[in-house]
This record gives C-alpha cells, structure tokens and sequence, in this order.
C-alpha cells in the first residue's frame, strides 16, 4: 500500500471509530478488536451495489460519498432514496427473507463503505458484543427515519418536504441533481423549481 | 377472573405464542417463563396509547383489534399508519431518544395488545434470548414494510397503492372509514372514491 492511501486508510478507520464511538464508549482493546473485524472499500463512481432482481447478501455503512437509491418505473428513473455520510445502507425486506430487491443502488461519487455480510454479522456480534449494542442503537434510529418519511407524504406539502430536506440533509442538497431530488420528494421538476424560485424571493 | 375472561385469557396467551413461533421454535419450558415474561391488556375503543408531546415509554404488539396513528396537521386529522393482528406498535424515535411523539395512536375497536415497557426490555430478553431472537427477526421485517412504504409515494400512482393496499392488508380495509384511507393514501376522499368507482366498473 503506498503512503498516501495508507494515510487515507487510517483517517477513515478513525472516522468509523469516531461513528461507533458516538454510541458506545470504547477501550483501546476494543478499539482494536473491532477495527480487525471491519471491512471496508471505495467504490468508483457509477458502481452498482445492488441491483433490481438480485438478493441482497450485504449492507453497508456510508463513510465518505453518496449513493442513490432509485427504481426504474415503465422507463422512468425515480429516486427513492440518498445515504450519505454516517448512513446506513440496508435493504431490510431483501436481506431478512432473501427476496429479490426492487431497486438500485449506484454510487453518485467515489464511496468508501464499510461492509457487512449478513450471513457473518451474528459471529462478528459474538466477537464484539459492542459492536452488537452500537448496531442496534443505530438501526433503532434509522427506523426512526423510515416511520416519520412514510408520514411527511401524508402531514406536509411538498414545499415543507423540500425545506425539511434543506434543514435536516444540507451536506446532501448541493451533490444531487435536481431531478433526482424532486423524483425523492414525490414532485415534478417543474414543481420543485417553482418552490425555490417561491423561497429565494423570501430571502 | 370470571369464566369467560379466562377463557378469552386462554385464547390470547394460544395467539401470542402463535405468533412467537413463526419465528422461533419454543419448548413447552420456554412457552411458559415467555407467558410469565408477557404482559396483555384489552383497551376500549377509543382509548389513546399515546398522545403528541408525550414520550413514548411503551411498544406494543397487536394481538387482536385495530389503531390508527394520526397527526392533526392545521386542524386536519391526517391518518399516518394503521396497526392490525399481528403489527407491532412502536415510536421508534421518541421511543430511542426520550423525544415528545409527535403522532397520536387510538384504538379504532376494542383491542388487545402485548405490551413492552422501553426500559425492561434488555433485562426480559436477558431471561429469554428466543424473545429477543425473535424480535430482531420481527423487527427487521417492519423495517422492510416502512422503507418500501416511503418508497411507494414515489414509485405508484395513488390507485397502485390503493391496490396494494387491498391486497397485502384486505383484513383491515372494511373496518376503516373511507377519509382515514384516503388520507394514508396521501390523496382526497373524492379521489379514492373516483378510484373505486372505476375499479368496481372493472370487476
């Protein structure tokens, strides 16, 4: 490994440690222990982790990047979701009874990823019970995410959608393409351009 | 306990176990220290599990009857989620973070549920590793049916998720009033009336 990918490959084995550290509080053995059990990789821009039809046998966790999560309906290209730094990247109904995924997901940037393999993860949690508590902590979270965007399609406008997204993903806004983003917020282009035209004269 | 309290008591206690053994194969020793562990109780119709600005301190899991979550967006009542035989009812991120809900559940019949307290939770699956097995198992495939269900606003018109909801829940579509299916559909009651118009001219 040359000097310089040695020192990338330190900075993210930190930034995953900084991650897990927000959830558990680690020791220098445990520290170790877990940096061991991890994998991760970049992926090139373009690069297809999943795609429509194959069973998900991986999830990932975001450490630098985006990827977008989107499904192709008679021809056209919707956005069903971004992950971006610190998410998790899991496809629950694929991976918990080994059914075909319904979307894609293709990396919007070069990604560095950590990857679990789901057939492995209940040996890596015996190995790290840490590991283990931090996980469930963290899904917990992200389930928190699912339940309340299911609602915002129902309680907000897509103007409220859009200023959410601003509020709450502002380090995703500016990497995205705006018809991605208007296909994620469940509105036509057109729509979304009038929105901001409506906000930029507000401020 | 009168008789036929008992008997209903029996029937629940069968049910539960039922349902737990989709899941995980149980012993007749592990039938019995999980019915200890469970705790049921029967709520009116019309009784709220939990009101907007309350922390969520409970989940549940229902064994028999109906709740609907909603949000009162301007005045309106927005229907956000219903929970039938067989749902787990969880706040995931008031439930994780100790944050005020910001939805309501109410019991749409007379209800039974399973009822989970947050904080005791780690010490019964301590004393039932098959209950927390059994969970994560659960569990993972709610997350599933929230992340497809975000996705669905996205990807099918509102007569695609009507259909769909036809047919992955028909067992709750007659006991709901027509606006509270309309509204968690994401469209008006004139339109879903329009829809089942058109529909029924078909069959």
């Amino acid at each position: 490994m040359g000097c310089t990918r040695l020192v990338v490959f330190f900075q993210m084995e930190e930034r995953i440690i900084q991650y897990i550290s927000k959830y558990v509080s680690l020791d220098q053995h445990e520290v170790q222990e877990i940096l061991k059990e991890l994998e991760f990789r970049t992926f090139k821009k373009g690069t297809h982790l999943i795609a429509e039809g194959q069973v998900s046998k991986e999830c990932y966790f975001n450490i630098q990047g985006l990827v977008r999560q989107y499904e192709v309906v008679e021809g056209d290209d919707k956005t069903t979701d971004f992950y971006a730094e610190g998410d998790a990247i899991v496809a629950f109904e694929s991976g918990a009874h080994q059914l075909p995924c319904t979307f894609n997901w293709v990396c919007e940037e070069d990604t560095t990823l950590v990857i679990g393999r789901l057939d492995g993860i209940r040996d890596a949690y015996a190995r790290n019970p840490k590991l283990e508590k931090m996980s469930g902590l963290f899904i917990t979270g992200e389930f928190g995410r699912y339940q309340t965007r299911a609602s915002r399609f129902i309680t907000m406008t897509p103007e409220q959608r859009y200023l959410e997204f601003l509020e709450k993903r502002p380090h995703v806004i500016n990497r995205i393409r705006q018809y991605h983003l208007a296909s994620y917020l469940g509105i036509k282009p057109e729509t979304l351009s009038r929105i901001r035209r409506k906000i930029s004269r507000k401020f």
